[in-house]
């Protein structure tokens, strides 16, 4: 939470209000009167940093969108051979899933009823495809099992990368970023099952 | 769908209508008056089979959870080693969560506003522990992997199978029950990457 104060707001710690709020109360549920009273600031003055509501929006689940594109650009992504890339890219996923948690937290409850919702869920979409292509390609080397569909695979994949999102707070009583993403490597990759 | 008329309505067929609207509306968005609409029968008419909406969300999440506690019981949960014992649990927890798939979408996404949904998440958490605790002794008899905690390990299987409801539909046109249900196991238990 924000500890801002009303003269220190900037588009950055307003974003990062709204986004608590719609995460509480879901987007459709928020009002800019619910936006103004969490900020401590008039609608006027949010109106200042905004044109609408669906622009917090629109910035909020961009700041998701844009870190997890980000993985696929970063050098690990792109070089080497397809299974490592995917490992690699789940393992980022975690890490910025976590780094970024409201805002991710926000991105995968989006569902559809405006046009920014509608484009955050297509880029969801092509973010999945780009996966399920890396995967498709671990498989196609013979590094990744034939028996299981790439596409639900990937689906699998990400449920649990995702469900992060419904238990994991950061408090610092909890375990680590490290750990958590480790853990989804380890069983994304090799599973439970002890491998002697 | 239920496609019941009035005259033939039981407890049976409206509780599958307001389950529908629940899991379309979330449970604090609906009325009674949605729940008539739905049904196509008067609210006295509901109140004749029920006393409250919350009594229809009592009903909706125990059959989930009667599903899901039935599987414990069931002799291959019961008896073996804990590891197969584990395996027998994840494989049924995928099929009875796609038998009685709005039932346990309901479930997952109760939220404790009400004494019913706080009796809902206090089930479920015993289920979960049910599980870590067959994963811990799985581990004690070097069956599972000891480099991930129990706990976490236990969240993100949860997480996999918890996230059928979100894609899942059973239309007929994708894939089968058995699928899903042999995915989760392989991925859940050996991971992605091809054993050689």
């Amino acid at each position: 939470m924000t500890t801002a104060r009303r003269d220190t707001y900037t588009p950055e710690t307003l974003l990062s209000v709204a986004v608590q709020v719609f995460n509480e109360r879901g987007y459709d549920g928020t009002s800019m009167e619910h936006l103004s009273k969490a900020a401590g600031i008039s609608k006027s003055s949010i109106y200042h940093h905004v044109a609408s509501k669906e622009e917090l929006l629109r910035r909020a689940v961009s700041r998701a969108l844009d870190g997890l594109f980000g993985i696929l650009d970063e050098e690990p992504a792109r070089t080497g051979r397809a299974a490592e890339r995917l490992e690699y890219v789940v393992r980022r996923m975690v890490e910025v899933l976590i780094a970024e948690l409201p805002y991710v937290t926000l991105l995968l409850r989006v569902r559809g009823n405006t046009g920014t919702e509608r484009w955050a869920l297509q880029r969801r979409r092509e973010f999945d495809h780009r996966v399920a292509e890396l995967m498709k390609a671990a498989a196609a080397d013979g590094d990744v099992r034939g028996d299981v569909e790439v596409r639900l695979a990937t689906r699998l994949v990400f449920g649990m990368i995702n469900s992060i999102v419904e238990w994991y707070r950061p408090d610092g009583r909890g375990m680590g970023r490290q750990e958590v993403a480790d853990a989804v490597v380890q069983l994304a990759f090799a599973g439970l099952r002890r491998q002697d």
